[in-house]
């Protein structure tokens, strides 16, 4: 089953199932009115999900042209963003940028980071920075989002509450990030609203591509209609998605709707740079550049630049299965001034 | 006006209006079903809540007896908690036991860390901790509840965006919190679910004690009967709300609902110890341990045990304003096992 959030003009948009092929929706409005009041009554409602899903798949629904140009992120605005790190490659290619001063990489348990949950932007929002020097970059990520998690569940608790998959840009401004990280608070400023795909994705409905807790689908990222990179993120996750929801429940209970995502999608190659038609590459601009400065000596690939396009989404049969995230980079001027 | 969001079976509770004297109630419920939905149309509905809680104070509403033992945390679940760091002498005094590695303190911008918001506990809700060995502490804090902030806000905006005003008890398990801030991701395991007051108050409702963008009321910790601090909350608060708000919305807005914490209430003294009938005192545990140190050459006061008594409230005119957080240690066995 997939789902979309539509924009209605309310923070929380109309909560609607789509057609496997994308192509037509329907309003799920009689079952739940948002993704959130679903997620809340998850056992007794996803019947009734399913059940449309299959009248409008069979036909039995005509349905309405589905266009995701309209959706908002699955949740729109969420009681819980946490990301983690289930990517080792992806730490090791950017911890020296990130100016962290622990050398020991962490390999026995994922970090995560709390993320800003309040506002999630839909697929085509723009990117706003405040400056164009703050070195806006992307992180392409698969996330879930979760039922309700007792504190210290054990994995086969994590694992069971995987309730829907999908991709997201994890906005990054990496020149506040050792700002950031010098503080000793975590992430703040350099990371602003996160952005989702249209669709989620039940895990039963990605057939094969969802095994072992994680989405074995390239993720392919675009800059400026150039690959940048389609590295697998069933490949290299060190920490899969249950591992993540056991270390975010260690000292405390999850709610539901609670959205972890599974890092910065990261393979361990040693390509020549720039990146081939058919080759891995990378899913953020900060991996291609610590690289560059060790093969070159500088970094050759620029941050995006106001009016830089990245487009990101997970292949899956030549489909982007969840839909694109397609963000243009845009400075904002500082509002009510 | 004073609010308070009442148990009923569902995840955000139901919205009331509680009387100046904080014995009646009314609800809400034919304005706004909880207070999330009262703050996302606030313009539109204070004027009715308003109109409702002048009819409960006059008596032209009977209301209901209010027991704030069926409080909720006023958003039982939030999209945004970020906590400030409003009080430079908390920073000074536990700076050293939290490990950070940069000792330089943040006098010209204040630190702020994203806290979790899925779950805010009850005013009486225990505080679980996996282990008793934990280090559990408190955290006597207010906090304000905002309306939505545009990025880049000015002060005007900030200070017109706080709603509702508060307290707050920011559990934290201080031997988590070396390990937290070494990983460089800020605090995840060592803050587990914040508890919050029974009621909010608009700040007009606070006369006097809301100026300056500051709470001006003393701030009174008892633990397990026992007087342990009373700082005054208007008194050292080096950043304002409106700071804190400013700081917060540098790079990002910030959606209607996000609650700001302003951090650890800390007066500067130099009070003998133990604290003295009419002394000042701390709001946390770690405070007082490292003065103890200082004085002594070790800490004496314990952190938390199980079956310990916490309990916190703002004191206007010798009554506690938002009512008290009462909150006793248990120590949860994992879930599920």
């Amino acid at each position: 089953m997939k789902l979309a959030t539509l924009k209605n003009g309310r923070p929380d948009g109309q909560l609607v199932v789509v057609s496997t092929d994308m192509t037509r929706f329907v309003s799920a409005g009689r079952i739940a009115p948002s993704l959130q009041a679903a997620l809340d009554d998850w056992a007794a409602l996803v019947p009734q999900l399913n059940a449309l899903a299959d009248q409008l798949e069979a036909g039995a629904i005509a349905g309405q042209v589905f266009d995701p140009s309209m959706a908002l992120a699955p949740l729109p605005r969420a009681y819980q963003w946490i990301d983690g790190s289930g990517y080792l490659s992806h730490l090791e290619r950017v911890r020296s940028l990130k100016g962290s001063k622990d050398e020991q990489l962490q390999s026995t348990r994922p970090l995560l980071y709390q993320g800003g949950s309040d506002s999630l932007s839909a697929p085509i929002s723009p990117i706003l920075a405040t400056d164009p020097d703050l070195a806006v970059d992307f992180e392409a990520e698969v996330a879930v989002i979760i039922g309700a998690v007792p504190m210290s569940a054990t994995r086969e608790q994590a694992a069971a509450a995987i309730r829907l998959v999908t991709v997201c840009n994890d906005v990054s401004l990496r020149r506040l990030v050792l700002d950031d990280l010098q503080n000793g608070f975590g992430f703040f400023h350099a990371k602003p609203a996160t952005a989702f795909a249209p669709m989620v994705c039940t895990p039963d409905s990605l057939g094969g591509a969802w095994r072992d807790n994680r989405l074995h689908l390239p993720v392919r990222v675009e800059v400026n209609g150039t690959l940048f990179g389609q590295p697998n993120a069933g490949t290299d996750m060190h920490f899969d998605f249950a591992d993540l929801i056991v270390e975010a429940a260690r000292t405390r209970s999850l709610g539901a709707g609670t959205i972890i995502g599974g890092g910065t999608v990261s393979n361990r190659h040693d390509e020549s740079l720039p990146i081939k038609r058919d080759g891995i590459g990378f899913a953020c601009i900060a991996e291609a550049r610590t690289v560059e400065k060790l093969k070159f000596g500088r970094a050759r690939t620029p941050f995006l630049k106001p009016d830089d396009v990245v487009r990101i989404g997970a292949m899956l049969d030549a489909q982007s299965v969840f839909g694109d995230i397609v963000q243009t980079v845009v400075i904002a001027s500082p509002a009510g001034r």
